[in-house]
């Protein structure tokens, strides 16, 4: 993907701020900011957390070359602050939740340590991949859902938003696709590629039945044809079968047939019959346009027989948000805990270096998280973040603590991930949610508390900047 | 950008096609393919085009390396036809709009011609990168439009789609944006870059003022304060007056503020207020917090003196579509024009190798479009595309063929352009759109047509697929 000018993926203010760090020697001190997001999307009751592993990558290769300095230098930053940057790595540590985990609004899913700069100057490049590749897997993690142990495949590429399809069919796989039709992310990510022809192919030939023919010629035991470039029911599917029982007679067997317009449930249906009446039982329907979870969800409930959904646009563009909300806040500086206190406490961060530990409930399930302070080991109970006088006992809990130690002195300090284990931990996790966080209307709200020891130093330090009196 | 694997940059059924079309041989007939979308965006009146320049770059590396051949092998493709892609480098030709040109749908914005496979396999790589830019570009043209001559800002990285938002910034500027936050992408395609502090920047001090005071220090030419850490009104600004005051008495000036949450309409009034009566006048008033160009518009007409729109999340993805829904459809091979017949006239394709002309109205404003075969020089009338009765003059008009040849034999056919050349063009198409199309509510549709020449061609094809007799 991109090996050059990483230094360069920030926002103009990240370096900026850096020079002022850097003139007022101000950076040496130590800096912490957590990554966490405020509202989930889609209505969804979780959050998958993807894109952990290409921010790892992109931020050991997050350095400047002459080039970069030199435009630096125009842009009217000072010398010694570039030559500064000539020598920049990121030295800091990343605590984070592991890729593939399930996630909630408000807690931290990753805590960056290090001196001012590093940590500051990493802010959009980890916001720019975790908060992209989470959405998505969390799209996919929906449409596997819908389509239950079904076959979806990612077809997204064409309508991505340019080189970030690359990472979205990532996300899609990690998220729950089986396979996507990308190659260059199942090349990059070792990914399951799929694909067999456009109406191109059909309209190449003088018609379709040749078309038909030729590709099984050349694919004989790998062939899905496409059937709606003329007529489906008429001509399509028809053709399919001649060539199915063609296929048969030499030896081989048609794979599917695909469907791309028209009314899926309608033609599944049709497509289903006429093909078993012909003997092709094994023949599979694969269907493609438009689609995402609610219309897979209804496809099957209407009964549709349809053994493989192509999902593109929607699931690529994370339709209908296109955006997670993540952000990066400060937590501490030269041992001082800061937050950022905006008009409502709802929108105030928690200071502080911290973690997060889940909880489990008699049957093994997730039952809540809890923010706590990094040093803590046990807490006795889980407080509502907003309101004191709610909380509940926690102590004779099951419990997991989600941060992993993932970059350490600038080294990606975990083993290389393949998608596929992160998609099976997604798969893993997913299970252990209650089902009515994973309904689509209206999902339970998962609970996200804070320990008493977080509390009280988010609450002494609102009372200080406030300037009221201290406890 | 990227430098290698961009032959990877494929759907896997262009390979899967190309494997057949190179196994039978009749890759080596020429094809023609046109690309078109169907819908607007954001139910806009016209699309601005972006993309080509990346395209063109993209296609120009096209090619497979060792390491892709290789993996292309593991995929099952057979050696013969890998050897051949090793090989790969597309010498066709390409036909198209100019960048930045204003477009309408169902008309071709680009054409493809060359060999089969070579035609067919950058199909991918052309619909991600012309439909993501586009869709961005015209977003954009719709904030410029709502922002007047106010100052407008792209601030997306951070939610844009992965390193997409590379891409995505090049395109806001394209379409209206003055400047990015956007370093890499500054950078790589000699845009202006703007940031100045974080909310993270004021809380690492242990209070307000000081965190300007320092800012101000390293940065007295170029100093923007963000007001709203703490309590806009009764902080933030009053300390950004004390600095204001305190640059002045140093010779320098203050450039201005920036409000990122709360009411930018009722923050925006007080803080001129504020600056105003502390003689700061000439202090400008930036704001950003998930505006677009509904929001600015609403902003605009309730009188806020706001200097400069930082735009993020809506921008940068696109929202709330999200995606453009172009196609790229097989129109000519082996010297027979083809098209796809779907259900309904409106759905199918346009056939034969095809251009663009458009007519003037009597104030030099465009009037309408039309899609006529490439051998046409002179047309007498414009015929509406599905209803053949309906039909106008355009004989005596002023008219432009809005096709150049951008590549020829697989070499770039035009020089290159600049970003701020191509923001320009749209600049002054847009001057040339009448206003009604402009419009966001419900805009007036454009004109689009086709010539008799190819009505009656696309008629015969239609009569010959259904077996009808023919004329």
């Amino acid at each position: 993907m991109l090996n050059s000018h990483i230094g360069l993926l920030v926002d103009k203010y990240e370096l900026t701020m850096a020079q002022a760090y850097f003139k007022s020697g101000r950076y040496r001190a130590r800096a912490c900011f957590d990554y966490f997001f405020r509202k989930l999307p889609f209505q969804n009751g979780y959050l998958i957390y993807a894109g952990l592993q290409d921010a790892l990558e992109l931020i050991s290769k997050f350095t400047f070359n002459d080039e970069d300095a030199d435009f630096l230098l125009g842009e009217g930053f000072a010398t010694d602050f570039v030559d500064y940057l000539r020598d920049f790595r990121f030295r800091g540590d990343i605590y984070s939740f592991k890729e593939g985990e399930v996630a909630f609004p408000t807690e931290p899913l990753l805590r960056v340590e290090g001196n001012l700069i590093e940590t500051q100057i990493i802010e959009t490049l980890l916001l720019n991949t975790l908060n992209f590749e989470s959405l998505i897997a969390t799209k996919a993690a929906r449409v596997r859902i819908a389509a239950g142990n079904r076959s979806i495949s990612d077809f997204g590429l064409r309508r991505a938003h340019g080189i970030g399809g690359i990472q979205a069919s990532r996300a899609a796989v990690i998220g729950g696709c089986d396979s996507t039709s990308n190659v260059y992310s199942a090349f990059r990510y070792k990914m399951k590629a799929v694909g067999t022809m456009a109406h191109s192919f059909v309209q190449s030939y003088d018609d379709e039945l040749t078309a038909f023919r030729e590709y099984a010629r050349f694919n004989p035991d790998s062939c899905i044809l496409l059937v709606d470039t003329y007529d489906t029911l008429n001509s399509g599917i028809p053709n399919a079968i001649k060539v199915g029982k063609e296929l048969e007679e030499s030896g081989h067997r048609l794979i599917g047939i695909r469907i791309d317009s028209g009314d899926l449930a309608y033609l599944s249906k049709k497509a289903r019959k006429m093909l078993d009446r012909a003997g092709l039982t094994y023949v599979k329907i694969a269907v493609s346009n438009q689609l995402d979870e609610v219309v897979i969800k209804s496809l099957i409930h209407q009964g549709a027989p349809i053994d493989l959904f192509g999902v593109g646009t929607r699931l690529i563009t994370g339709q209908p948000d296109a955006a997670l909300d993540g952000v990066y806040k400060l937590s501490m500086f030269d041992d001082q805990p800061r937050m950022k206190i905006s008009d409502s406490l709802s929108k105030a961060t928690l200071p502080g270096v911290k973690k997060v530990f889940r909880y489990f409930n008699g049957d093994g399930g997730f039952m809540a998280d809890a923010v706590v302070l990094a040093d803590e080991t046990e807490i006795e109970r889980i407080y509502h973040p907003l309101e004191r006088e709610k909380s509940f006992r926690v102590s004779d809990l099951k419990k997991e603590d989600l941060f992993v130690k993932v970059m350490e002195n600038g080294k990606i300090a975990i083993p290389f991930e393949s998608v596929e284990v992160i998609a099976n931990r997604v798969k893993e996790r997913l299970t252990l949610l209650p089902p009515e966080h994973k309904r689509f209307e209206f999902p339970h709200i998962y609970k996200v508390g804070i320990s008493k020891k977080l509390m009280n130093l988010r609450d002494s330090i609102i009372r200080h900047y406030l300037g009221e009196e201290s406890e």
